[in-house]
């Protein structure tokens, strides 16, 4: 433990969901995918921010039950009508292009074409995003009016893609804290130009990363910067001697949307992790959703598996697939908000001040209440009707400190706040009457 | 575990309720009682259906706090006037008789013949059904309103019965399946002419171990015939041995009357057979109850004893007790419907496919999730909102196919219905992504 | 366990209201502090009723993190106006001095002397009640309206105290039981003229002592008359050693008011006395509340202090601070009642009951139900829809005295009432059919 006790205090700086709109915003125009130079350029990016390490996995490499497929690039794609005219173009939207699409050049009737063209007819001005990463395939997206407004007969088809054996890359940021066990941040940055689903949880994360590595921080705080699932599969076959040491983790991902706030909880549903957002959620006053696990959405989904079982919950604003907007042309930068990403870096925030600090303490003066009096922390002019709520925290602190309530049992059970508490607990620890207890939480 | 797999599936022929209904109406005009003739007359006419077992027992052999007791016989009983005409006829209905009287054969004054006739008052149409076997007595019953009717005067009593030593019988039919472990299915046929309590559940179970008679199946099933309390007794008394073998049991009484199913647990109150009825009633989409074990009831006072403590529950249509008919004679054939005997052979078969397929299974790839796409399981075409429930059904398995979550479990806590999980399981199991978990669960 | 069998069956005295109310008029007058005189003559008159042990402690002894105060008293204290009418007197209300004031005797203005002054604005007519054990001081305490009355100018202050090395002193009272196993009663005796706090307890707790002790008990009774915190820190260091002997205990406060019952539980939360008193109150077809343990209240926090953890919770009517006469000269003899004072008696004694008769039985027959009948404890005519209670209440304790069932069990269970399920088993005791269990609670 560190010199400076236990205890931490964090404020969010008050322009992390500005930062973290721009940054969205700048990436947004990158046409991303599970390989390729956009998820790439992406990494860079960050890295131009934090000192991200870039990992690069060849095209071939099996994990687990996977292996790493050929690595996607592309440089133009359109649909070209009788005169010319790119009646789909690539270069207006990446979304038009089913992603992971082989190569293709050849002119084909509309009527044969249309089999690989993707609308959404109840949202028909939307683009829909696609994609056929494990099968190989061609196609294009577009809205439904569009489509409509298609004259029949002969169209220039071209995608200018490539699929060949390449690699896989993602990006890692480790900021070391006094116990090697580790909260995990996780977001994917796969996705094209689509902002919520994951601009957000990418901007999130390197916002949160920055902010952190100025701290001095009890965990080890890793931020992955991954493509979805392949990505997360890649990392845990690379990294699973040692996972066994993570706290805690959270996948990030649509933070950015004007919804409220949702937990999912991790499959074990009461880690460290589960009881802290919970408590987050429920305490800040504003409507919110607790979730049991379950084996659909993002990454938890690999982190959740059996086989790892890892405390890693998933802390979004409205869930995938849940906005109309998700995964088409609308989950754009008018989607998503500054004072949204704001509020999401709060109680991102709020959840790692109470991971921090809900440790266990004892009681060191156990048999009978110490005289608090005597210390200056308890009023010596008797008979009054009611304590006031310092004084109410020092006494269930005292009497609950046996090695087997962490001071969010604590918060939980007296129904005063986990930062009283905590407040409480210092001014305890100062004077002597706590001490951290023996080895009762991981490494605590 | 036999070749074909572990899942097993079960189709109730549409002719159940009405063959069941058709028996109880053959043997709805014997006068049973613990013991007789009438008892014997009603295996008798069972194994001429199924290969049943008639076992005796002696007269006098102790049984556990009880003794076998004499054998009781009745040929006639009569009430006459001084005309000589039977105004109380046993010919009519053996209920006019206390079960279990003693012979008599005197004349006696109305006045003094009162103490011993037994009506219904609040029901004055009906016969009440009465009975005296642990204490020698002897009786009639009758509607409030005949003996209204009688006029004062002298009476012919006349019970043509006797008690004397003999021996008491019940019937046992069991289906080997692939395991030792056993289901039991235990139903009284001591009652004279009574549908509901309980000519419906010989009946019913009749027709369930034909059925059940074809079928390959994991458990063995056991389908015992006995004369309530005391043949419960005996046959525990002589089966001690082994009885832990019991994987589960349900009382079979009450199931042809038209109210609701009703299931009671077993005093373990969490038995596999306790989660299975529970389960196939709130999902069975009509009303019904469940309620904690009592002590009250039928033979699961003897199967719960603290002694035995065995998983045997009660599924019935209306319980004991709690419909006015209930041993009276207007539990007659009319009670009974072919459609409620039907549903209720539905509601067992049930819960017999739940027993027979709640296993627990291990995936075997449990280190994140196996790519079911290149195995067919699963769509490989991207991007869309929503799963279908057959990949929803994969993906819950495999993350909760850990040994310690039996499929039920797995239904339960992921909303999907128990067949459909069966059948995902059935589909994973196939492909190699599950195997039988250990010896978790009895002989599974 | 005594011969009499375990069943114990207690009925309080109609008077026990009436003269535990005589009792607190005794002592009213009497100016009480935690130390000193009037602390004394208090116990010395609870002596001459029963054979009380007063124990002295002296002045400066260490008693875990406190040390025994010096000891107070007074003789007189007033302040007068330049007329020398005592315009606050202390002959008339010891409430008027700050508990605890330092001895002081000097003429001062009333611009200064109001700092030391006391008063309730939301009450004008009551004098509060204030203490200064830990921190010498002096101040008087009287109405607000009497202060608004006082006119500028000088007054004449005396308080005729004395603060010197001294003692402690507090009393107990043990009646010895077949069992080493103590049962513990505790009430504060520190208070000057407070009915409710506390004199009804102390004048309960004499009744409940003086009715007891005419008693053949299974348990030890121990009752303690302390002054607050101090006293019970005190008691607590002298017999740390044996403490874990004590099977349930119960602070004793405010059980004179007029309002409805509450019981606090215990820190343990699920002790024997804790599933007893909410037995009691729930099943008293009157209002009540029951509340988790809290650090707040009476000497439950140094009972329940985490290094002694000891099973003891708080029975009170209105407890401390909720009603509006709290601490102030309202808690008055027309604040307590007799009646009140006499449910009070009846429920503590109801609680006893349950403590001394919830035990564990086993069924002596536990395989299959005993033959009830020819034992003369079950109708041996059958067919009857339902079952009368006490025979309902013999099945229920046949099948759950299993060892690990108590009565209490049984009586939750079943939803019989505990003095029904008592009996029963009390009669099937009589037969043979329950024996005591093993040591499966304390020495039972």
């Amino acid at each position: 433990m560190s010199e400076q006790g236990p205890f931490i205090d964090l404020t969010a700086p008050q322009d992390a969901g500005q930062a973290a709109y721009n940054l969205a915003a700048e990436l947004y125009p990158i046409c991303r995918s599970i390989t390729g130079a956009g998820i790439l350029a992406t990494l860079q990016t960050l890295k131009s921010r934090i000192p991200l390490t870039i990992y690069e996995v060849p095209s071939g490499t099996p994990v687990f039950d996977w292996t790493i497929p050929k690595e996607w690039n592309i440089r133009d794609a359109y649909v070209k009508d009788k005169s010319g005219k790119r009646v789909i173009d690539f270069q207006k939207s990446n979304l038009h292009v089913l992603n992971y699409s082989t190569p293709v050049r050849m002119v084909m009737p509309l009527s044969q074409l249309r089999e690989r063209l993707y609308t959404l007819p109840d949202y028909p001005d939307w683009i829909p995003y696609r994609t056929s990463y494990y099968k190989e395939n061609w196609g294009f997206c577009l809205s439904h009016t569009e489509l409509a407004a298609l004259p029949e007969g002969d169209y220039e088809v071209c995608i200018d893609s490539s699929l060949e054996p390449g690699k896989l890359v993602y990006g890692e940021y480790v900021i070391p804290g006094a116990s090697s066990h580790e909260i995990l941040f996780s977001t994917h940055v796969c996705h094209p130009s689509l902002c919520n689903d994951n601009l957000s949880g990418a901007a999130l994360c390197l916002g949160l990363a920055k902010f952190l590595s100025g701290q001095k921080l009890h965990y080890t705080y890793r931020f992955l910067f991954v493509p979805g699932t392949i990505g997360a599969i890649t990392w845990l076959a690379k990294n699973e001697a040692w996972v066994d040491k993570i706290h805690g983790g959270l996948v990030v991902a649509c933070v950015g949307d004007p919804g409220h706030m949702h937990y999912k909880k991790s499959r074990r549903g009461n880690a460290p992790v589960d009881r802290a957002a919970e408590y987050v959620l429920k305490n800040n006053g504003k409507p919110y959703e607790i979730e049991e696990f379950s084996p659909f959405g993002y990454d938890e989904r690999q982190y959740n598996s059996p086989g790892f079982n890892l405390p890693v919950g998933s802390l979004t604003r409205t869930p995938h697939g849940r906005f109309p907007q998700y995964h088409t042309s609308a989950d754009n930068l008018d989607f998503i908000r500054p004072e949204a990403l704001q509020n999401s870096f709060e109680m991102f925030l709020e959840v790692i001040q109470v991971l921090e600090n809900d440790q266990h303490f004892v009681n060191t003066n156990p048999k009978c209440e110490p005289q608090l009096g005597r210390r200056g922390l308890y009023s010596l002019f008797g008979g009054h009707r009611s304590t006031p709520a310092m004084e109410q925290a020092f006494l269930w602190i005292l009497n609950f400190a046996d090695g087997d309530h962490s001071l969010l049992d604590i918060a939980e059970r007296s129904g005063l706040h986990f930062s009283l508490i905590r407040s409480a607990a210092s001014a305890l620890h100062k004077v002597g009457l706590l001490k951290k207890a023996g080895a009762t939480s991981d490494d605590f």
